[in-house]
């Protein structure tokens, strides 16, 4: 397991964590969330991570009390976490309160620009506790995140 | 002048546009925005953009039209603008209406991460007509954005 | 397993999903909610089908995620689901995203009239990906509901 | 005149109220409503009220008022109303003042889901008062509401 | 027709109106409206007119226009209006366009207090040009109302 | 003090209570509030008791807590409270609750019809525990409530 | 009946429509609506509209239904309706469905602006079908409507 | 420069006003705005201007101050202002309080119907001002505003 | 006067303030506040008190500025109030401010569950400045608050 | 396992159940939540109930259904149920469906006073089905909870 | 008693107002009102008064109805009030009622800007009755406001 | 240039800024303005600038871009600006952000009392950086101004 932190690692450990139905990108309204698969998502971020000197844990659920775990794990050992809460975005305080318990860096990606969507997309629980926000990059996005993860943890 | 558009060039010119105050960057606010100033955040987009194959024009005003008026310019020559509407933003239509007018590319970066400040600043008129909006990623949020430019003009 | 899809059949398959609580039907506030169970929904509901020509699965859960990973497996084999969020109608922005990516026929079952209750209950997310909504015609609007199904999978 | 109340038949009568505009049924915005006409309707309606061994009143109006002595009328002899108010669901409070002195049951119908068009479709005076709403079933929705109705009349 | 103004007696005739539903007056809700008709009604408020030295018109009608055009008459002939414009009351402009034409005293009357119902209730078009507006004196209102009239006419 | 109850007469009073500023009535605003002053008001209201047969305490006060202890004093005698709250209408819930505490009947009355004022003016606290409301009416308002009084006590 | 439509002439016939009050025009609040008389703005709107080869049916009505059975008829014949809905303008979603079955051109007339008027006066449920609205024109913008008409009638 | 105003003129001058955006009319999201230009524009109002006996300023600005400055010009010398504030219709406090302290006549119009637009496009700070606005009649509405300003100066 | 602090006993003194119609206090609507009478209450909180080494001054009044002097009051001697602000908790931003000017503990009682009453209740002005805030609990809440307080004085 | 209960002790059984996050109890922001763990809570509560003759299911979860799940077990034993809902509190109705199907006490606590936290942490949809809620009490609240669960079982 | 009005001073004398919890001024959150007290501000503003030839009546109350008995009585001798409403500012319709029923000179004073401050505290009832309005100008502003008053009776 | 900052003088200099249209001051409605012009407020300024020891920048612009640059150039030397934004005050953030750089001191300043007029003139932007608001002081209130910044200053 490549990304176990230990002493001098856990500190450019980060989680990048994915809300429920992104299990299913790449194959369901590709219009708004293009062709690429989570796991070409996975693939490509851990390319990145590998030359920023990142390591990674990349994680799914539907299940909003799984993502609630993986921050409270996140505490002990992570640096940052990337989060792309999909529809808990809008509605988890539950997620909003883990993030709140976390200390390290946090930021919010959306594949879609959610601007552009229904009035309920426009209002997100996370932005407030987040350092930054990006929108409608694609999967990109989640590499521009962790490009800034890794400009911060220089310092 | 290397950035002028030339036939060939033309497709991958993009405005880089900066609204009201941002001629203070880095000298107010720090805590807010930073120590960089505008000269430095050109500075490193024309880097990228050297790296990118992209030309740039880079521009700063206090004056809502002269924003509009490049915008007008773009629709000419330019593939993508990445607009920085700072306080206009949340209050102009008449850029939002130029941009409208525009056929490429459009990314909308923001400093500091608006979602974090006063209600006001939650609203764009421009998030509405952009292809992503990427705020709190400090100033890195211009590079980030021209490297989304850059991956949609290879299609 | 009677109910699985073949070739034939797949297209004749139908969801019929039912959110938290209602494992209680029955047994909880019957001046609301009558006094059938879930087990004699499922039983008249399964007696119709046959008499229709429709194949059914079943479900019930007061769990969000088991409700999503249903509509991704409905995805695959079903031709409509028929689905009684309960209280997840009015908080849960991912079974809707779940619907979002289903192609099918989707069609909303309240058996009370959620109109005549607080005003919390008046707003459904699933209302706007439904097909049609039916509310306050009891247990009998699971049949009607499989009555529209077969009308339209005829049509 | 078959639907006339007498003494045993009366609580067996149901009046079906057609609100503006449903004269057009089957001949404007076959996308939303249709190609079936009120006719068309009204027949399906009697076959199945038959069958039920319900009798039916089956009336449409452009007038306000009409419905409204329907209503009262039907306070003399009816069970139930069926009632599709068309654009009167979302502005009668005089119908819904008519109703609410009705003692028998109350449905509502709408052929197309009212809750996918404009806002001010999404609220109806009707729903308080109804038993029950059914929307986006076509105009099968009619026959679910007498099927509705001839089982709460056994009950 | 003992109300018809004449030259003298036109500036002591008062129309009082009645919108939709109140012909059921004393027949539906009793708990709301009380058991006086309106036919009742009518008797006592003649009585009172001839006592105070008024004459009548008294009118009922479920019809928007006919109320329209009670008031468009009483332009030509009657010193006030009182008018109960029930349902209409929350909904109709068509009405205060109407009362607007009107030079004459208006007052407007509820049996019931409205306050103390639904909120869609605690609107009324009328009371903006109404001197006086009563509600919750059950058919005394309109007795009040016509003491009122007689007052001021005085005046 | 002719107002005293007795044993018999306990059953006929009434309160009639006044909020602040009305020991200025006819002084101030003619043009809203006319030219009596509260001393003919309590004058003609003490005629009318007379020969309705009630009994009368007429009061007011500038001190919110006055009238509430004279609301919490016609609780052990009185058969109604006829009351003008003015300013108080709209912002006492003290008030509000010491009425909530008295079983009588209740009176609200406003000499201006305060629908045609501020906005601020349309919402009375009073309204939802009075029986009834009159507003508009001038000083007459007090009698016609008296009236009231005297009708249901016969009742 | 010159304005009857043949082959030829359908293409040219425009009902112009005039809602509730209109009859009193020129009779009422002359400060808001001028003058002339209905009578005057359909002579003039003759003249015009023989000047432009337009064939007229100029209509007004108190009765919403017969407003929507005017354009029902429109709808076998008519090019165009330009409409003064009055105080339907704000209340009938009803003439706005039939307005919806309506193929032709709709032009939306208000003779006063009534945007310095109430705020209620501020929507229009018109508006939303109409190609174009006119407000404070006085009953010159009849005519302008009739103009506009028969440019596009060009087309 | 004939529309230099003199003694005699100066009463039947008429500024036509453009706001932001309005250059590149015919060249923009011609489904909305059609294909004429402001040239055109401007040609065709000179031939009626001339018609009708007025004289024109015709200008358009991207920047607010300069339609503010305009306005003021247009105090000393001019009988009316037809403005088409574009964008600034929205937002511009100072264009409000600019034509406020004009006292000729003032005609809003808008090309396309605004109201079938974003709902930040449904509010105007010009309509409350202005005696009459048209929109949704093209080009076309320039010309009937002059109408209607010729009219009113004869008047 | 035992509750008189001096220099040890100064930091031990609680203030118990009551609200309007307190005095009420089992008297009125027992449904809602219990049987139990102020005096009761004061009873059983000075037997606690002496229990767990607190004095206390207890009071109640219908006048909001004696609760306001209580409270300036008890800014020279007390360690905490214990505040049943009643119908001034949703009106009162004077008691706010006097309690805003209170450097010790400050704990919000309300015997019935003012969440379950009307939406004007949900508000409390004092809820902000408050420690905590307990409600529903009956009368007993009185005495819970003062445990409360005893344990963060022992700190 | 002293909690069991029996015939006689079922009607003392007390379920404590707590919500998502509180896992981190004493670990998480102390400046709001204070030092003590959910253990240290669980055995406070466990040594009061011993004192009051009470026996406790004490339980935390981050996932909703478990919640769900434990109050539908509650419904066939326990006497009462204080539940901490945490972030649920905001956010779900199915925790308020599963609290509407249990026929004990509800008492709600939050450690903190969220009335001094973000807007949407001042509406609960448990407080409307709650005898009582307490916040800010600390971990006392619980405490205070089960001392008036036993105080209502004497009853 | 040297401000008492005679037939000449009458017309210059000026009531200096002040609301509930001023009497603290100077010993509480200095850091929002300074250290200055309410006799400081006394003497400084009669220091004014003299300079300017005013005479003053300086009070302050705790006590809603005291403010509005003075503000009755000012009415009789005196040219302006100065306010200070402090909470009542936000709450009291009776103080603006009052203030109504005065003829001369009103201006409104904040020690603090209220706009920085609670929202509840950005609207005043006084503000639409005052001349003028200063808020932020710590105690200086009463000073202030008497220089304004001094040159408006000038004239 | 008397007001040229130097080393000394620096720390009081003030800049006294004028938004849009205040160049027609004194020209324009009067009632609202009164009749001084800008030059007299800027030589009455002047005036009691020599005699507080202050110098003065005295600046109007219809731009918004010039008041920012102003701002901008005040960083540098200026110990506070006095701003009346006029409509600017309503709709500018850029100017909001421009004087959030500003170190000095900030005061507000409104002619008129916009509390009395349009509600959009309700809400400043400038309120919540100004240290304080003064409104309805006619032209006097820059002086008033200018006397507390010279107060702070000695301060």
């Amino acid at each position: 397991m490549p990304d176990t932190p230990n002493e001098a690692g856990a500190s450019r450990l980060v989680y990048v964590l994915n809300g429920p139905n992104l299990n299913l990108l790449g194959k369901r309204q590709p219009h708004i969330y293009g062709h690429e698969t989570l796991a070409d998502v996975e693939r490509d971020c851990r390319g990145l991570a590998d030359e920023l000197g990142l390591s990674l844990r990349f994680h799914q659920s539907n299940r909003e009390y799984e993502i609630i775990d993986w921050i409270h794990e996140a505490r002990e050992t992570a640096a940052a976490i990337v989060i792309n809460p999909a529809a808990f975005t809008h509605t988890s305080v539950a997620i909003l309160d883990a993030l709140n318990a976390f200390d390290g860096l946090i930021f919010e990606v959306h594949i879609s620009n959610v601007h552009r969507r229904e009035a309920f997309r426009h209002h997100s629980y996370v932005s407030g506790v987040a350092a930054g926000v990006i929108a409608g990059f694609g999967t990109l996005g989640y590499q521009l995140a962790l490009r800034r993860v890794a400009q911060l943890l220089e310092g």
